[in-house]
């Protein structure tokens, strides 16, 4: 599988033979999902913030080290603590039935008993941002807009406005709580939950999802009724001003001073076991970093992975991490997370200094018999890498198989069961392929004008 | 689509095209889907012998005395009633976490905070009559006896053993609880529900089933964990020795004093709303019995629509229905339940007579245009029409694809969004061309040794 060197080749035919190897392996390797299905069982779900999550960073690093990765760490920090206690909805009139409903990360609790109130019902969240300011008072809001379903994920950024959204207009107007059809593509009764937050200073009201059979069921009962639908919802909370999460770091040390971040999230939301997300990038980004270490030489750069806390509840771990290691961030070459699920890698996209972009398509061309394609240079990098990327640190995105991602996203559903052991390594592969090619070009991935500073900053 | 008669055809010519224009009629005809809608919505969940039964059973005269139909009555019996009031489960050690479980019907609570137990995992339940009676004492049995999928739903008679056999075999050893694996065929976090029943005299033992994922994960604690897992169930349930439930019955009235039985049950398990198990055989039934009053003239003899009541605790309306009819079941000619979920009809099955075969033929062959092929003469009818069979009565099987039907069967995702509409009018044009010849063919369809009495008892 070797191909013949160009010129321009920015890797020695070594590098290339390597990256092939390692590619071999990976493709025969069961460490990640060694690693994944060990994390999903032995800690199972790891909400921001509790006691599971602390097992999970125990876990993490106890794995790391029996891989025998160097500098293990754990950086703590603190953020607020939330979870269910409770939560149920019910059709009261004129149909009464119960509906499956999951509260969001965030919202308040009812009162002991629950709200009551009629629906009002809108098709989007545009609709529901347009209605007058009067007439909601003391009615349930619900928000019935569709996702769309996409390869690349991008009908997730339209349909989550509404999870933060449809509680602060219903708030504005004096509603009793929201309602919103989940964020997911999915048809089956299990309700994904996700991160909401109230709009300063306004009444906060309780936020839920129903799944996506539920809200059918609840607009073709409202379609059906002669008169108003009524609704109970009943939610349940805990909360601290307090608690405590952390990133867990542990490096394949490199022959300079530069640094390549990649990781996964590694908590999860409560309701599954985080296997989707985001035990795969757990997994495959550690088992890429131990197949570099055992089958190449030291790198020229660290591999540092990184397993970033409460990412769920609002990137909380990597703004620590972006703070703690501020002053070693010009020396951070490039980032990426592995956040969107276990499906097959088919592109590869790069946010690389114009110079650099030679660098992206040698990568890519590598992968090529992965079956990932060439990509543009809009790498998103993952969300806990947002604050390096913003402080100009080049990023990559192996850009995976969405199709069926948020089917899964934030729903009990989030199982092992789910990922495709054969798909598991064909991430691995990409990522050992590119990350020990990064590791050894020469030059970085910058802008000239930035190379080896921060100052590059948001692009 | 009028095939040439040939003399051996047990209709004419003009049978033949009407059932054809039945046929025509029905793949254009929304009434199914209407009637399972407003079921599945206006009523929802419809548990045996509860007040959401009661509903379902004005609804159903309701919605008959709507279409047309007539002598429409109820019929009541009693029973016992059972229903969960909570239920939940989780690994307790080494590796904590919550499990998804449904309380099985039938089964005894547990002490209000649940029992705690060592897992006694066992791969069949065979294995688990197997061992000895000694060694289960206090500890929860997991029958973990994976269910196949077929396509003629012969993978449930093998996997719905356990559902009554693990708490059976577990009580007789002092076990706690028993666990099973859901019968179910799908990897969603929802429990597959079903009735159990304890042997006589025995210590009767809480039983729940586990969901697929939530069995995976049980098996793979117990691989991983270095001692024992141990598992806490919590199920509560409310009794009452004495409910009410009710067949409703409506008919086509015919020339003669024949009767055809045809029908779907109008209970559920609380879980769903019931739309593949049963709405669909209902809405079907109702929707061909309709047809064919709306199309042909009075039918030689009476189509009878039976929704049964309490089909899922036990057949409860069946031997009602049997015994309340006692005295005309030999004019009882022909019977059918549909009962196997939505999916299209994929071949005829008839429990004949010998001399009666041809009409077998005869009717399979007007199928062929709605993709149905022939089949053979052990047509099983459906759960309900079991006293009619046994005492006699023929029966056919218009058999549906079943490949999903395990997927949703007796779970929370059994609702409307799981039918294809055009699978549920492809039935109702089988179930229509198939009830109109059988109405109007000479002779009746017994051997000729016991044609018009039940003397010929189960075949
Ligand atoms: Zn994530
Ligand atoms: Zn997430
Ligand atoms: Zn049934
Ligand atoms: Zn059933």
């Amino acid at each position: 599988a070797v191909e013949a060197q160009t010129d321009s080749a920015p890797y020695t035919n070594a590098q290339r033979e390597t990256a092939d190897r390692l590619i071999d392996r990976a493709l025969e390797d069961d460490t990640a999902w060694d690693i994944l299905e060990s994390l999903t069982t032995e800690v199972g779900p790891r909400l921001a913030g509790s006691e599971a999550e602390a097992r999970a960073r125990d876990w993490a690093a106890r794995k790391m080290k029996a891989l025998d990765f160097k500098n293990v760490r754990i950086e703590t920090f603190e953020l607020p603590y939330w979870s269910r206690t409770r939560e149920s909805a019910e059709i009261v009139a004129p149909f009464a039935q119960p509906l499956a409903v999951a509260a969001l990360g965030g919202s308040v609790a009812t009162p002991e008993g629950g709200v009551e109130g009629e629906i009002a019902r809108f098709e989007t969240l545009q609709d529901l941002i347009d209605a007058p300011m009067e007439g909601l008072e003391g009615k349930i809001v619900f928000v019935d807009e569709i996702m769309t379903r996409t390869q690349d994920g991008s009908g997730y950024g339209a349909a989550v406005a509404k999870r933060s959204g449809a509680a602060r207009e219903a708030g504005r107007r004096g509603a009793a709580a929201a309602l919103i059809r989940s964020v997911g593509t999915d048809s089956h009764r299990l309700p994904h939950t996700g991160m909401m937050r109230y709009a300063e200073g306004m009444t906060p009201v309780p936020a839920a999802a129903l799944s996506n059979p539920d809200a059918d069921q609840l607009a073709r009962a409202l379609r059906l009724a002669d008169g108003p639908v009524r609704v109970r919802l009943d939610i349940g909370v805990e909360t601290r001003e307090r608690a405590i999460s952390g990133n867990v770091i542990g490096e394949i040390p490199g022959r300079t001073d530069e640094i390549i971040v990649i990781g996964g999230h590694l908590d999860s939301w409560d309701l599954g076991t985080g296997a989707v997300d985001d035990g795969a990038g757990v997994a495959v980004t550690m088992a890429a970093a131990k197949l570099i270490d055992d089958l190449t030489g030291k790198p020229k750069r660290t591999i540092r992975v990184v397993l970033w806390g409460a990412e769920e509840v609002g990137l909380v771990g990597a703004r620590a991490y972006a703070e703690a290691h501020e002053s070693e961030l010009d020396r951070h070459v490039l980032a990426s997370e592995s956040d969107f699920g276990a499906g097959r890698v088919w592109r590869f996209q790069s946010r690389f200094g114009e110079a650099a972009l030679p660098k992206a398509a040698a990568i890519a061309r590598v992968l090529r018999r992965l079956g990932v394609g060439p990509g543009d240079n809009n790498a998103f990098g993952g969300p806990d890498v947002g604050p390096l990327r913003a402080a100009g640190v080049p990023v990559f995105t192996l850009a995976q198989d969405g199709w069926d991602y948020f089917d899964l996203h934030h729903t009990a559903d989030d199982t092992l069961d789910k990922v495709e052991p054969e798909a598991l390594k064909q991430n691995v592969a990409a990522w050992a392929a590119t990350v020990y090619l990064a590791s050894e070009m020469e030059g970085g991935f910058r802008d000239h004008a930035t190379e080896g500073s921060a100052a590059g900053a948001s692009r």
